[in-house]
């Protein structure tokens, strides 16, 4: 798996012009902000002659590495299940606003693949925090056709794990500026960076990841580490196995469902990443102590 | 406005076995880590007699003060503009299984009351990351209709702003045990913790908290300063302007579109508020240095 270079546009970012506070003392300073705009993902489907077109989701994103975030997404939502089912994906071409022009991304799916519309449309209307998204239990979501993790491996010595917050941050270039923004970064199981992409959310983050890994043919990512920024929800657990991570880090908490479904899904699943510590709450085998 | 006490549902933490790994040395070790389960908001909603019933959203939650969640919810989403427009919110009695009554919420509107349905529906799906549910573009927010801001104040003192991250984190009784939540907390301008809410997803937590004071009629929230545990995004600008909030200040940093929505609802936006340092983005008027 080649390393792709940590990749800047300078739609990532925005200049603004704060008061900076100390004590009770104000300054006038210029400031660096992580850019956050709506990206619609537009859906084609069905035989040709009879394609259609519609919405299917807006997600507020940090620009850049697009239809990374756009494939990822199809893939961890269920959408599609592999690169072959994606005829084409780029700018939607029919908006005409130049603002908008690189806010709108179209997917193309192959002729052959099936969308399952009612799966889709059962909830009409989804939290911003959903993770279930059409799905109506935690027994549904158990259901799903998830890719089965590996039962051999990989294995991780103890210490690597210690190392890897310290890559991350490191390679985090816009994070370095700006201070807000979440990361997800695939690591060999020697601790070696892979690939890192970053977001104002963390669920686009990982999205980006797992879409850069599907358009390189990288899937299933059955030999590497996943370290994420923040907190281990439900939710990054679920897109993880989707890709077929084995081992997801977090530099923050998790919660109850995320260490059921991990468990669940056989995945190794560490948390508090940070100090030369961290907790493993399943599949600690394959961590090498 | 009176402090309603801070409330710790047995069923908002859980506990499990973990390994806890220092250096190369793992233990064994009893650890609490924060609930997170899937909460369905049901909704009625239709004349007497032509009653529809269908679910809204489901959004991953940590359990606790559902009742707020939802009605924050729909205040913050547009479907409700007021606490009259709810005729009756609860648990739904429909629900049969026993480990599922306690995650379905059934919010009946007032008879009176019309829904956008064709709003709701024009993204059948939408991301778990989407801030803008609902809505095509940027434009379509700054039109959505939110309240006025007061012009007139409220003033805070510089020096009470750094003090209030200390005065949440002393509040946040379940994240001293999981280190696992977001919270979201009001205070008065003078620094009086007013009401406080923790949750897995930080919209949730804001959720809470407006989701209680419309049940208690206290909107709008034209008096208080907001404090948010994590990063202020676009979103949570967005559902506090719908309070009528006036001051919001974050933990950690503020995206691009966060300024500028704050500075377009006219609202004053802090962030990085910690160690006795922080930023103004916008609205510096209402803070007196």
């Amino acid at each position: 798996m080649p390393t792709p270079p940590v990749f800047l546009p300078p739609t990532s970012y925005d200049y603004c012009t704060v008061q900076r506070v100390a004590g009770t003392q104000a300054t006038e300073a210029s400031d660096v902000v992580a850019a956050e705009e709506p990206l619609e993902i537009r859906l084609g489907y069905g035989p040709a002659g009879q394609r259609e077109h519609r919405t299917l989701a807006i997600t507020m994103r940090t620009p850049g590495h697009d239809m990374e975030l756009a494939a990822g997404f199809l893939l961890t939502e269920g959408i599609i299940h592999s690169r072959a089912a994606l005829a084409g994906i780029r700018y939607c071409p029919d908006v005409t606003k130049d603002e908008e022009r690189e806010n709108v991304v179209r997917a193309e799916l192959a002729e052959t693949v099936a969308v399952a519309l009612p799966r889709l449309e059962r909830h009409f209307y989804t939290s911003s925090s959903c993770g279930v998204c059409g799905k109506t239990s935690i027994d549904a979501v158990h259901a799903a056709s998830c890719p089965v993790l590996p039962t051999d491996g990989p294995y991780v010595e103890a210490a690597i794990i210690h190392e890897l917050p310290e890559r991350q941050r490191a390679a985090q270039a816009l994070f370095e500026q700006t201070g807000g923004l979440h990361a997800a970064a695939l690591f060999s199981p020697t601790g070696e960076l892979l690939l890192l992409r970053e977001d104002v959310g963390r669920h686009n983050a990982l999205d980006k990841v797992i879409g850069a890994a599907l358009l390189h043919e990288w899937l299933p990512l059955h030999n590497v580490v996943l370290l994420v920024s923040g907190r281990a929800s439900f939710e990054l657990v679920q897109k993880a196995a989707v890709a077929g991570i084995p081992v997801l880090a977090a530099v923050g908490a998790p919660s109850s469902l995320a260490v059921r479904a991990a468990h669940d899904f056989g995945m190794t699943l560490l948390g508090f990443v940070r100090q030369q510590r961290y907790n493993i709450y399943c599949g600690a085998w394959r961590i090498r102590v």
